[in-house]
């Protein structure tokens, strides 16, 4: 779904792969017309894995189509100068809800101030790999955050990435949010904004606000590597008798204690807490009896079947989540289908119709809209171009015939 | 450092553990001005590991100091009735730069109806774990997302948990987004809010927008796990001949002829293609041919010091990062210091001096304030109350006389 809380703020990306694609997403979500300009054909990441079944394996990509919801697209031939200014001209058209670029495209001829010329209070956000402009994605700034080291048993000498590009994500949303406050500043004081982030920025403030680096600076102390413990207080998976996995978490004291009791385990626990001299009502002593915990715990989920297990949980207030496919997830759990007004299902062309997401965000009073799917390159670069531009279908053509435009077909 | 893009927008924050602070401290990062509510002696994550050294075991959480930068803390009892009426009235104070609600906790006293009687535009963002109010946090909802399965060769039988609290930091993110975007439409329409987020939303959301949930439905394919290769192209980890391990990417297909150009491996690269039937340029087969790709890869690096390689892959563009624990990343890399202006120094009281981030985000025109450090519990009580709700000194004494609120020696 999307809510018009940005009463169609018009933003123009250039952009590619995760973190600005899903900024741009996240704005569209909130009710900005979002314009993709892309290459005719579409830029270096329309091909990108999964795609749809094709013959000549030329799919359309699931991937960029669940990245590229809700946007208008525009085929521009970026090459030529021509189809630079077109761009230019877009990004800093006038109006109180235009002249926002979103790009993760470090190029000259976009830079802040080239675009500040044709339009003083223009908005734009750049999304680097580097904040000095060198390269880097997801995977190679992750490594030096230290957790690859302590996932999933990892260690120096097989450290485990994560598969989920958790900085993109962060990234995405971050971005989002600067633009909106950049534009909530241009409609107060009439000033633009050149907005600057860098991945690597993104993931190590982060470490910086969960503590880590404080950790390590202060307490000499790397976080260790456990597995599938949570760090600080008491959560683990566990085994059931028909082996399948359920996560649970014993976070804070009323959560230990629906554990406890869900379990039925209050004179071992208060044995183990003697014996080890140990309280586990505090937090960081659970953490620290982690392993007797779970040695108490581990023959509970062995003796029951799943559903006895998850219905004794939740009859018990635990907090507990089941380890899934993506399939399961989709077949078994009513928060990932229609039920949830979060989602619906959409037609993508050349997809087909399936399950999509709208915002995360629910805004209970407010209207809303359904999810347009992705566009295909090129849907809209006519409309878009006599729209925001003023062209007219003469100067449209010619920009067809110059292969400076181009539309779904060409 | 901080940014005056909000304008000194008061945001007043009820909240404990991650999402709901990360979010209060990204508005704070962007100039609003952050109240934090708790009750005297601090809420359930005031404690969090880590914690500084203290004979009693008592000493201060890192945690919470770097989830709550540049925030005020104000103590009251919100358990006793007229501790519930200050933090509404605080969060319904006039004025358009006021009449901000951040929590993640579920109270009816702090329910939207409610406090839009006091304050017909109020915004309240409430962040919750799912959306019927049922708990559940960032480690019981990653279980269900099936990345568990597909991280560091995981599986059904040992799902590998990430470590990072992804969700929580995506959910904080969209939530700062959330707030600002409805305050610009309050700007706009002088129309309040009513925000809510489930954090399992957040998650399941982001799969479909990373294109994962359609992949399942439409092709019933599930991820395989892969270790550590990046999936849909080519990226991997590789030892170096003193034992270090580098991450590269080959995404694009620039960053291909890079890695291939370093490794000096043209040759080689090509009689694999003759030999497997693939073209390499093609980002899907290069992905089909991972493993052989890697071991072409393999002895390069395994023939080369850290440095040396390092060198190489630098001058060559490849995209590349080093493995790192967050000691090493402190030591060693520049950007992780005061050489970069996302960071500095400061001291935070309980915990000494330390490097600290602040936003993320680069205004390189804008004027920009220190970081401030995370207060104490009930720092900022008596000249929040004075300020925000006219109370003079009589009635503040009369407040700490019945406990109802406590200032940060109490």
């Amino acid at each position: 779904m999307t809510y018009p809380f940005l009463n169609r703020l018009r933003v123009v990306e250039s952009s590619a792969f995760i973190a600005a694609p899903l900024a741009g997403l996240t704005l569209a979500q909130f009710g900005a017309d979002v314009i993709r300009v892309d290459i005719p054909g579409g830029g270096i990441d329309y091909a990108r894995l999964p795609r749809m079944p094709h013959p000549e394996g030329r799919g359309r990509s699931i991937y960029w189509a669940g990245l590229n919801k809700g946007k208008r697209s525009v085929a521009i031939d970026i090459r030529k100068p021509e189809g630079r200014e077109l761009v230019q001209a877009l990004a800093t058209a006038p109006g109180p809800d235009a002249g926002v670029l979103l790009t993760n495209i470090g190029t000259p001829w976009l830079a802040h101030e080239v675009l500040a010329q044709r339009r003083a209070d223009v908005i734009s956000c750049t999304i680097q790999g580097n904040a000095d402009g060198s390269t880097a994605v997801d995977y190679t700034v992750n490594c030096a955050t230290g957790y690859p080291y302590a996932t999933g048993g990892g260690s120096r000498e097989r450290p485990v990435n994560h598969v989920m590009p958790a900085w993109d994500v962060a990234c995405a949303y971050q971005a989002a949010f600067a633009i909106v406050a950049a534009v909530n500043r241009r409609q107060r004081e009439g000033v633009g904004a050149e907005l600057k982030m860098a991945l690597s920025d993104v993931a190590f403030t982060t470490l910086s606000n969960l503590g880590v680096l404080a950790e390590a600076e202060l307490l000499h102390e790397e976080r260790p590597s456990i597995g599938n413990h949570i760090y600080g207080a008491f959560g683990r998976d566990f085994a059931t008798a028909d082996g399948e996995r359920i996560m649970v978490a014993a976070i804070s004291a009323g959560q230990w204690r629906s554990l406890v009791k869900a379990c039925g385990i209050g004179e071992a626990v208060a044995a183990t807490e003697q014996r080890l001299g140990l309280d586990f009502d505090d937090e960081a002593q659970r953490y620290e009896g982690r392993d007797a915990i779970a040695e108490l715990v581990e023959p509970w989920f062995a003796a029951r079947g799943t559903l006895d297990a998850e219905r004794e949980l939740q009859a018990n207030k635990v907090c507990w989540g089941r380890y899934k496919t993506v399939g399961e997830l989709l077949a078994s759990d009513k928060r990932v289908s229609t039920e949830n007004p979060v989602f619906e299902r959409t037609t993508t062309p050349g997809m087909g119709e399936h399950l999509v997401a709208g915002s995360a965000v629910r805004a209970p009073a407010m209207e809303r809209a359904p999810t347009r799917p992705a566009p295909t390159i090129g849907s809209n670069t006519d409309e878009v171009l006599a729209e925001v531009l003023g062209l007219d279908a003469g100067a449209i053509g010619r920009l067809h015939d110059a292969a400076v435009i181009a539309g779904p077909s060409d």
